[in-house]
């Protein structure tokens, strides 16, 4: 994050290939290598990423699975680099459409898919490495995609925010091993959920149903969502996320609000997210490790 | 578990005061105890005992938090220990009913209600010995409770399950720390769910939902419930249980089946529940510790 985004890239006066997926991120990505003066090439995932968004840029649609006529496609724009960016829940293995690259390396895959999305993913990345593309970070890219160390709005968090965020973190350290979730909720000291397959949105709107039903007890304005990378992730490929809808279900669920790790956490449209935390009441913050990234 | 059931407890020539909350297994515990020659006087907790179970035996009811009452009709009825059996859930602290002497417990009261249910059940435990009864673990009076070493059923989990049960275990141990919860939902290595404030029930219907939303892809008849007490838990306590809707609900999820700890589970219905695994094609298997209990 410290060394300028130019210097991340070997090839910056080839056009990067942005591997798209769903959310806003994609297109923050695109602009920020535009506005450093480099070329993009648009990759949309069919399903996931938005055709509004791709139309505005150079691009192509493969579906999920089709390795070599992305391949290809990358190539011919001439792209040697290319960064991975958006929402894409785990495909089922049936559901893949693989194409006849793909399929050669169909043993592997399947290989790749027993066990976590870390596994999964880095099993993906060194096919594509393999594949004579540089896999880039999208942060090495758009440095300002990363959430910052400190409050993105007006409301910082209180000291007992501070024990809850803390007990998070140690949470989702000592879940590394185990490569379930990047997000867990703490009130008081208290572990109320962990993500796991459901996802984050899904596990805000369970923290609100428990609390209707009468299930959670804790008061309203107390408990805090953290979200941190798991300990060796592949930051290249999968980085956690918050954005807008994420302060809507944090303040839905009943939270004080969200703090993430700063710089290992991506926050979609960072300052409609900030104005959105101003009007629910609640915080979003960064925090740095106390002892360094995990 | 392996000492004969009657020099678990100091005073058998005394009635033994049964605490029960919910479910099949405060009835369970009675007859164990009657079985042993003991007399048994059950305290039903309101909203969460059965009524129709209290009617058989010697019984009267409290209110949850009301210590002194519960104290007073325990040490009337002839009783120096006391066993707590059942379901309750963690009650909310403006809505325990608090006698005089839980008033008086107050400031202790608000200090143990921070933080996870360990500490909740652990500091409940110190008070209620504190006020001079001995605190004895239901498995103590009825070892038959506990899952047994093995298939309840016909069927026996396969070599991928216990990898997946092994998983669970091992994920169940990293979190012991932060007393999250004691079940864990894995498929082919991969954890789909991890148990905290909505309890097993509702992680269990999560699955489900997941599986028919196409967020959970694997294949039906793949992936274990697995269930253990968090290490450091105070068994006489709170044991995690099993029992048949567990099984319908395992079932439902498309899981192939449940693997808990031998000897640190509860079961409910053991009978019934071996027979609903069979009726559904279900395992649920006793497994111990390859490593001694944590």
């Amino acid at each position: 994050v410290n060394a300028p985004p130019a210097a991340a890239t070997k090839h910056p006066s080839e056009p990067i290939a942005i591997v798209c997926g769903g959310g806003a991120l994609p297109a923050a990505v695109a602009d920020a290598a535009l506005g450093q003066g480099r070329a993009v090439f648009l990759l949309g995932l069919e399903g996931w990423a938005d055709p509004d968004t791709l139309r505005r840029y150079p691009h192509a649609w493969v579906k999920v699975g089709q390795l070599g006529r992305g391949k290809r496609l990358a190539a011919a724009a001439g792209c040697r680099e290319v960064v991975f960016i958006g929402t894409v829940l785990r495909p089922a293995i049936r559901s893949l459409r693989l194409d006849w690259t793909a399929l050669r390396l169909l043993p592997r895959i399947f290989r790749i898919f027993r066990g976590g999305d870390d596994h999964l993913l880095s099993g993906f990345a060194q096919m594509v490495q393999e594949h004579g593309f540089r896999l880039v970070a999208a942060h090495e890219v758009a440095p300002d995609i990363l959430a910052p160390v400190g409050a993105l709005g007006k409301l910082t968090p209180a000291a007992r925010d501070l024990e809850d965020a803390e007990r998070g973190f140690a949470l989702i350290d000592a879940m590394g091993p185990f490569d379930v979730g990047q997000a867990v909720v703490v009130a008081d000291g208290r572990v109320l959920a962990v993500e796991a397959a459901e996802g984050t949105d899904r596990m805000l709107d369970r923290i609100a149903a428990l609390r209707e039903d009468g299930r959670i007890k804790s008061a309203r304005g107390v408990g805090v969502l953290v979200k941190a990378p798991k300990p060796g992730q592949d930051r290249r490929l999968d980085l956690p996320s918050i954005g807008p809808a994420t302060v809507e279900r944090v303040n839905a669920a009943g939270l004080a609000g969200i703090v993430v790790r700063a710089g290992a956490v991506q926050v979609a449209d960072l300052s409609v997210t900030a104005a959105r935390a101003d009007a629910a009441g609640v915080f979003v913050a960064g925090l740095e490790a106390t002892r360094g990234p995990a």
